[in-house]
């Protein structure tokens, strides 16, 4: 097996087992139960996975860093709307 | 910044930002919400990660599958081992 098909199976495969749960949130828009912090690690980590995907030139991480950010970004977004609607009441 | 290092911050903040709410779930032994499906994926999804990093020789990737690999191989026996007493009930 050719060791980029071993990354691409990889990259699948957490990424599709990431997506479910990260669309349901979005579409319910409830992040009460996801900690600010521990969000802001994760995205922070994959960016930084995502440079390093780039920098040791791996495809395979490239793209499931790059779909996984989009979707914990967005994430994050949303949890930072939460917290200033709740702030304003 | 030298490369590996990128990788190192990376494999703390993800590997950090997962560690809470999974020991909270090893030690709550509370499986029920979490979806079994996703978390063989996600296993399965681990252990290629982990192939492949020892494959383009990667220490930071290699470092943060192995943690990220025993916790949720953790998690996916605890669930297994609740699937299976409440199937004998």
């Amino acid at each position: 097996m050719h060791i980029e098909t071993l990354g691409y199976i990889a990259a699948f495969l957490t990424t599709a087992a990431f997506f479910p749960q990260t669309i349901k949130t979005i579409k319910s828009r409830d992040t009460a139960s996801i900690s600010l912090a521990m969000y802001v690690m994760f995205t922070t980590g994959i960016a930084f996975w995502l440079g390093y995907a780039f920098l040791i030139e791996s495809m395979p991480m490239i793209i499931a860093n790059i779909i996984t950010f989009v979707l914990s970004a967005t994430i994050l977004v949303l949890k930072l709307s939460e917290k200033k609607s709740t702030t304003r009441q």
